[in-house]
C-alpha cells in the first residue's frame, strides 16, 4: 500500500493502517485519477481523536494571539502556492481555473483565514458578559475537538481543512480533525500540508490539524459522538448528514450541519413589469454558477399567473435551451441531478426544456428547467421541494396572491428566500402580505438580488431552519459570528482576579475587545 | 367530569375533551388533594398549536412594547394575589411558605418576570449586526410557538407558565404552551388565570398563553416535533427529557433542556486547614436547602485523602445525622432517591448515615451521606455519577492530586462545579493544575461558595455540557441572555430600509438598545 497517500495524524504523516482505498475522478473525462487515498480503520479515527483531546489541553495554555498567528502563517503559505492548489482543485472538480477557482475561492479562502485570525486576536466574539456588583463573568470557551465534514462544491472556501468550518473552529481554539471531501482529497491534501507546516512553524500542539480521507460510516457515527468530541460541523448530502445528527444528537455533542436548500425567489407582478428581461438574465447568471453547484442556487421560483409570467417563462425557458451545459463534480451529483429532474415530473413537474443526461463535457445534465402550477405543487409539496442539485430549476405558478401565500407557507425551511419587486413600491402591499412567512422560514432574506452571493461579513446569515440546518440560531459564514458555534458559555461565579481568563479580568486584555460591563458595551477596563 | 379543572386554549377556560384525569398530592400528608386536572387528548394539543401559531402570525405586526406591558401586568397580577398563590403552591410541594415560596421564590418570579419586560423593551438581546457598507443586517427574531415543560422543584420561578423558560419565550415575541407539573397543577392552574387576564387586558392575542396539564407521552413527543412548534423549554427527569429530545432532534426543532446534575465541589487541602468546620456549615446550609431539591445541589463532593479530610468527613456526618428530615416533593421523588442512595450503595459507595425511607413529615428520605474512594469511584464512574435527587450526598476521597484528575476527567456534563481553596493563596498550583478539567464540564465554575445561589443575572450561566443540557451554548437563567434560545437568526440582504424591522433601521428604535454596527457597539442610529 506504499503508493497510498498518508495521512496526518498526532503530527505526523504516515500510511494509514486500513486496507482499503478509493480514488477520485477528473470530472471532465470521466476517468479515475491515478492516486490513491486511504479508508482510515477506527483505531486510527480514534488516535486521532485522543491526540485532539491532548492539543486542547495543550492549547488552553497558549496565548489567542499565537492561534492567530498559526493562521496567518497559513494563509500566506497557501498564497505561496496557490497555483498548484487551484490546479489540482480544477482537475479534481472542473469547476473554473480563473476567476473561480483561483482566484475568487482562493480569495476569499486566505481572506477568511485572515479575518477569523483578526477575529481570534480581537476576542469580541468570546461575547463576554461581566457583572461587577455580583463578581458573576461569562464567555464563551472552545468547546473541544471539532470534527470537520467538508462539501464538494466548494474545495477551498468550504474544504474541511480550510474552509469556514474549520477556521471559525481554529479561531475559537479548537483543534480539527479533517474529514476529506471524496471528490477532492488531492486539493485537501496540499491544503493539509500547508496548514500542518504552518502549525509546527507557530508551535501549535502536535493534532492542532489531522486530516483522514475516509471512513465506513459507523465510523462516522461514532467519531461525531465520541466523549472526547466538541462538536461537529459538516456540510453535504442530506441523508448523511442526517444519520451523522441522529448520532451526535444522541450523544448529546452539537452538530452545525449544513444540507439542502432550494432557495425559494419570488418575483412580484410588478418588478417583472419593469424589467423582466433584465431579472431573467440576473436568474440564468446565478442558476448557471457552478453548474448551478451553489448552496444558495435559486431551485424554486414563484411567479403569480398573468402575461408577464407567461413571458417570463418563455424568455427563462429559450436561456436554459441555449445556455452551454457545465460540468458536475462527480458521477453522483450527475445521478442525482437526473434523478431530482425525474423526481419532480413524477410528482407533477412538467419538463419545459433539458431533464438528460449529458449536454456537456464529461459528469453533466442538460439544463432542465420545469414549471408547476400552484394546485398541482399544493397536492404535493414535499415532493416538489425536493433539491435537485445543480443546473435545474422550477418555476411555481400560482394563480393568485392568497394560494402565492399558501405555498410558501407549505415550504421547508432554506438558507435564503429572495422577493424580487417594483423598485417604486408598486408591490408593496403584496410584499407585506407574503413577507412574514417567507420570513420565519428562511435563515436570509434578500431584496431585489440572487441569493448566490454569501458574503463574508458579521451580519451575514448562512444558515435557516430546519433541514436547511439543524439549528436556526447559527451561521456558517460571517466572522466572527460563526466562531460562536465552537464556543461553550463558561461562567465564572466569585472567581478571583488572577484565575479569570484574560477575556474576563479587570483589565481589557488588548484595550479593542468588546465586553459588556453591567449592561453598557464597551472596549475599556472595569471600572476599579 | 364537570368536577374537572378546566384546560386553557385558544383564549377559552374549557373542559378538556380527554375521560382520564389526575390528582396531586400533599408531600406532608401522603394524601390524595381533591381536584381533578385533565390528560388532554391529542386533538387537544393540536388545537391549541395551531392556535399558538395563529397568535404567533398576529404578534408579527405587534409593537414589542405591547409584550413588555403584557408582562407587567402580569406581574402586578401574581403580586396581588400572591398569598393565595403560595398557600396553593406550599400545600402541593411542601416547601417552605415563608420566606421560601411568598417571599424569596415570589419576589424572584415577578422580577424574572418584570426583568424580560425591560429586556423587550430595551431590544438589545436581539443582537442587532449591521453592516452599512453591504446593507446586510441580521438579528434574532422569534422562533415561533414554544412549548415549555417545568420542573417540579420551583412551582414558580421554574414553573411552566411563570417561570425563567416562560418569560424568555415571551419576551423573544413567542406565544407559550404550558404544560403544568403534575405535582403542582393547582399552583399552574391560578398563575395562567392571571397570565391569561393579564394578556388580554393588553391586548395580546387570544392564544398568547395556554396551559394543559397533562398529556400520554406518545403525545407528549408529538407535541415538541410538530411543524408548527418553533423550540421547546424543558426542565425535569432525564429519562423523561431525553425521550422528548429523540423526538425534537429527529423533527429538527430546538429543544432546551435541563436534565441531571451532581454539581461536584472540590475541597483543596488548604481550605480546609483554613476553615474546615465553616466549609461543613455551609455545605450543610446548601445540601439541605429545599430538602436537596436544587438542580444545583452539591451532590458529590472530591478531597484528597488526608487527616483533615477525615475529619471533615466526621464533621459532615454528625451534621447529616442531626438535620432535620425535610419532606419530598412527591412520592417518585421520595422512591427515586431512597433507590438512587441504593444505586450507588450497590456501585461500591459506603454509608455513613441515613438511606432509609422516611424520618421526616410525608414523602422523606432520612439525610444520607455516602463515601467512596478514588480507586473504586474509577472503576464505576458511571454508576457512582448517578444523581440521587434530594437531601443525600456522595464524598469522594482521592488518594492524590493525580487521581483526583483522572476522577475529573470521568466526570459527565454538569450545571455547576465549585473548587473551596485556601484564602492566601496556599491551593494555587493544585487549583491550576485541576481547574481546566474541571472548566470544560461545567456550565458555571464557583470559587469559595456553594452553587444553589443562582442570580438572575445577565452574566450567570445555568446550563452545561450534555447530559446536564443539551447544548453547552445557552443559559436558562439569566436576563437577557436566555431570551437567545428562542431566537432565530434572521439576516436582511438588500432589504429596503421601510421594509426592515425596527431593530435594523438606521434609526435606534428606543436610543437605548445596543447594536453592533459596523463593528462597534452602539446605541446611536446609523450615520446616513
Amino acid at each position: 500500500m506504499s503508493d497510498t497517500q498518508a495521512v496526518l495524524i498526532a503530527g505526523k504523516w504516515r500510511q494509514s493502517a486500513g486496507d482499503s482505498t478509493f480514488q477520485a475522478s477528473n470530472p471532465k473525462t470521466r476517468e479515475k485519477l491515478p492516486d490513491r487515498y486511504p479508508v482510515s480503520p477506527w483505531a486510527e479515527v480514534e488516535e486521532a481523536i485522543e491526540a485532539a483531546a491532548a492539543a486542547f489541553e495543550e492549547l488552553g495554555g497558549l496565548a489567542r494571539d499565537k492561534i492567530a498567528a498559526f493562521l496567518e502563517k497559513y494563509a500566506d503559505r497557501i498564497e505561496a502556492r496557490a497555483g498548484e492548489i487551484a490546479d489540482i482543485a480544477q482537475l479534481e472538480t472542473a469547476l473554473g481555473r480563473e476567476p473561480r477557482l483561483g482566484t475568487i475561492e482562493m480569495g476569499r479562502t486566505t481572506g477568511q483565514i485572515r479575518q477569523a485570525a483578526a477575529a481570534a486576536r480581537e476576542r469580541s466574539w468570546v461575547n463576554a458578559v461581566i457583572d461587577t456588583s455580583n463578581n458573576v463573568r461569562s464567555m464563551l470557551g472552545p468547546i473541544g475537538p471539532v470534527a470537520v465534514f467538508g462539501p464538494n462544491n466548494f474545495p477551498l472556501a468550504f474544504g474541511s481543512i480550510s474552509g469556514g468550518d474549520f477556521v471559525a473552529a481554529i479561531a475559537a481554539g479548537n483543534p480539527v480533525i479533517a474529514k476529506a471531501n471524496s471528490s477532492h482529497p488531492g486539493t485537501t491534501r496540499l491544503l493539509a500540508e500547508e496548514a500542518h507546516a504552518a502549525a509546527q512553524e507557530t508551535g501549535m500542539p502536535a493534532a492542532m490539524v489531522q486530516l483522514i480521507y475516509r471512513t465506513t460510516h459507523e465510523d462516522g457515527e461514532k467519531l461525531v459522538s465520541h466523549p472526547l468530541i466538541g462538536a461537529t460541523g459538516y456540510t453535504g448530502s442530506r441523508s448523511a448528514g442526517l444519520v451523522l445528527k441522529a448520532a451526535a444528537d444522541k450523544a448529546g455533542k452539537p452538530i452545525y450541519l449544513e444540507l439542502s436548500s432550494i432557495n425559494p425567489m419570488v418575483i412580484l407582478p410588478g418588478a417583472l413589469k419593469e424589467r423582466s428581461d433584465e431579472i431573467a438574465a440576473e436568474f440564468q447568471a446565478s442558476v448557471f454558477m457552478g453548474t448551478g453547484q451553489f448552496c444558495t442556487n435559486p431551485g424554486t421560483v414563484l411567479l403569480l399567473a398573468d402575461e408577464e409570467s407567461a413571458a417570463f417563462v418563455e424568455n427563462v425557458k429559450a436561456r436554459f435551451g441555449s445556455a452551454p451545459v457545465g460540468t458536475l463534480l462527480s458521477e453522483g451529483v450527475e445521478r442525482n441531478l437526473v434523478a431530482g429532474v425525474q423526481s419532480l415530473r413524477e410528482a407533477g413537474a412538467e419538463l419545459l426544456v433539458g431533464g438528460g443526461q449529458g449536454g456537456g463535457d464529461g459528469f453533466s445534465c442538460q439544463n432542465s428547467l420545469l414549471k408547476v402550477d400552484g394546485d398541482t405543487f399544493l397536492s404535493n409539496p414535499e415532493a416538489l421541494q425536493e433539491e435537485a442539485f445543480g443546473n435545474a430549476s422550477l418555476l411555481v405558478i400560482a394563480k393568485d396572491s392568497c394560494q402565492l401565500k399558501q405555498i410558501l407557507k407549505t415550504l421547508e425551511g432554506n438558507l435564503t428566500g429572495c422577493i424580487y419587486s417594483h423598485s417604486g413600491g408598486g408591490d408593496d402591499d403584496l410584499y407585506s402580505e407574503i413577507v412574514p412567512t417567507l420570513r420565519q422560514r428562511v435563515g436570509r432574506l434578500l431584496n431585489d438580488k440572487m441569493p448566490t452571493g454569501v458574503l463574508v461579513t458579521p451580519a451575514m446569515n448562512h444558515g435557516g431552519p430546519y433541514p436547511a440546518t439543524g439549528h436556526p440560531g447559527f451561521t456558517a459564514v460571517g466572522i466572527p459570528t460563526s466562531l460562536v458555534r465552537f464556543g461553550m458559555l463558561q461562567c465564572f461565579d466569585g472567581v478571583r482576579q488572577h484565575r479569570l481568563p484574560a477575556e474576563l479580568q479587570d483589565k481589557n486584555p488588548n484595550g479593542r475587545m468588546w465586553r459588556n460591563i453591567d449592561g453598557r458595551w464597551t472596549q475599556a477596563d472595569v471600572a476599579v
